[in-house]
């Protein structure tokens, strides 16, 4: 375990911090990037027709982390199934990522994201908005894909509860206030669950679906997404506060500032200060990373293994 | 098929023009707008777990004309089949038609619609925006009701591609400068064919599909639902221009003061005056109104029959 993080400050030596991280994440995950870049690019290739998909498109392909295509792929060999299979079900958790982003980013009024200007800064606040129907229609194209009919029906049952989550996570989380109502913890882990975690969760149960896993392995695999996709968010949230622009690619504070809820402010409001309720909060990171880890022990040993723990242990660390 | 016009005047005496209008779709559908009612407030009910489903819902099952879901299952009666069978997939469609006025209504910074403030009045410029994203999943929950395996993938893929035009369309008309291009005839049909007559097509279509129509009848419901709705959007552009507020729940002008693209525009721009293009532009309907008739040719004569022939003529005289 200790094996990454060594890795990642000796290889970093030399490369901004930006380039530093995405180059760690896309070298540990090397072929499974490269596999899914080609055939994102290629699915995606007749998005071109129309302009609205075009747009889409471009946005689409530039270079987030695929921290969740790559799960539903890495989980789908994990459980010894071939990645060509769970590539449809990687598209379409990617899309929906994308697609949410977007949307976001409006509803947020943010400037920056991945290093450049929001799309709807790019491109307007009309096809911003017509990217959710757009993207719609390609996920739909992308889970008609899965040749197996029970798993397909699976899928489009999965992803339709996540569209339904990731959308009212989202309307939790830009409408609440915390001058007027207190953050309990078990409201801030309902928003991190539906706008972050089920997503992660849905990524993993996906590939180990698609990957024909058995029902101990699918499990497994999705109790490792849940946590680590709560782990993601909580570190999120600790970047608001410390994370570097020239790094995150975001603004600093930015949903600190908009009021958001977030894992310090839950202690900051209990009467931390600003340090002490970051440390607490990496802690519990922490704390779920190794529940991450644990919950692999329903799978049997193999490299991928290795690598999802690698992921997670990335995940802990990530300055973006 | 004169009737109609006469109960239709007839009928009205008394009542508002709005509501009239309402009252007589509803009189001549009464047993599919009362079993579309009873069947969407049903399985919508649960949309109420989540806030932003709720606020959906209730913009869901006020009134509008529900068109689009009448011809679904009227379609799905005219080829033999039963109406439950049709019911997934005219909640499907009218659950895509609602979430993209939504959003319309925002790019076209719309204040009334149905005779009240427009949703992301009431609701916000978050929720408006979100409700795309929580209805995607509510229109695959929808298609997954369909039993039969084929019909389900194919219900699946007309919509898909129904929902990649609607927001193409929608672009193209909101981002086209008059002042800057000449509106070619061609471009105004790919624009209405994308927003709006796609969406008829594909609502007739799964009518016939469910209803277990053979590859004639489906064929013949496909262009009565293509050549009602290019009909169908032609009367909405001459509405703009002679419809009344209180009649059409919309402002007058609203469209053509924008700048859209529109039938009458088409020849105003060639130097015709605005009630000689509207002369014009009710000339083409009608047009298109006999086309779709006569592709009815293709299904035996049957009481849903008429009344996919009644719809067509109320659709050709609507005031709203």
């Amino acid at each position: 375990m200790v094996k990454v993080e060594l890795i990642f400050n000796d290889e970093m030596h030399g490369l901004s911090e930006r380039v530093g991280c995405e180059y760690m994440l896309r070298k540990i995950f090397l072929e499974e990037v490269e596999m899914l870049l080609e055939y994102f690019s290629r699915i995606t290739s007749d998005w071109d027709k129309l302009k609205i998909g075009s747009m889409f498109r471009e946005e689409f392909l530039s270079t987030g982390k695929m921290l969740r295509p790559i799960l539903t792929i890495i989980s789908s060999k994990a459980v010894g199934g071939k990645p060509e299979n769970a590539l449809p079900g990687a598209l379409a958790v990617e899309i929906i990522h994308n697609s949410s982003l977007i949307h976001d980013d409006i509803i947020d009024k943010a400037e920056i994201r991945r290093g450049k200007p929001t799309f709807y800064r790019r491109h307007g606040l009309t096809p911003a908005l017509l990217v959710a129907d757009f993207s719609f229609s390609m996920v739909v194209k992308a889970i008609l894909m899965i040749n197996n009919h029970e798993n397909m029906r699976k899928v489009f049952e999965i992803l339709s509860k996540a569209t339904a989550y990731l959308a009212d996570g989202e309307y939790l989380d830009s409408t609440f206030n915390p001058a007027k109502e207190p953050l309990t913890l078990s409201k801030y882990m309902e928003i991190a669950y539906k706008k972050t975690a089920y997503l992660f969760k849905s990524a993993t149960e996906i590939g180990a679906i698609l990957g024909g896993g058995k029902e101990k392995e699918i499990n497994a695999l999705k109790a490792y997404g849940l946590n680590l996709g709560l782990a993601f968010q909580i570190q999120d949230d600790v970047l608001d506060f410390t994370g570097n622009v020239k790094v995150t690619g975001k603004d600093p504070l930015r949903d600190s500032l908009l009021g958001r809820p977030s894992y310090p402010l839950i202690y900051i409001l209990k009467g931390m200060n600003v340090d002490e309720a970051i440390s607490f909060s990496k802690e519990k990171n922490r704390e779920l990373i190794e529940k991450a880890v644990s919950s692999l022990d329903g799978i049997d040993k193999s490299e991928e293994k290795e690598k999802l723990i690698n992921l997670a242990l990335y995940s802990a660390e990530r300055l973006r």
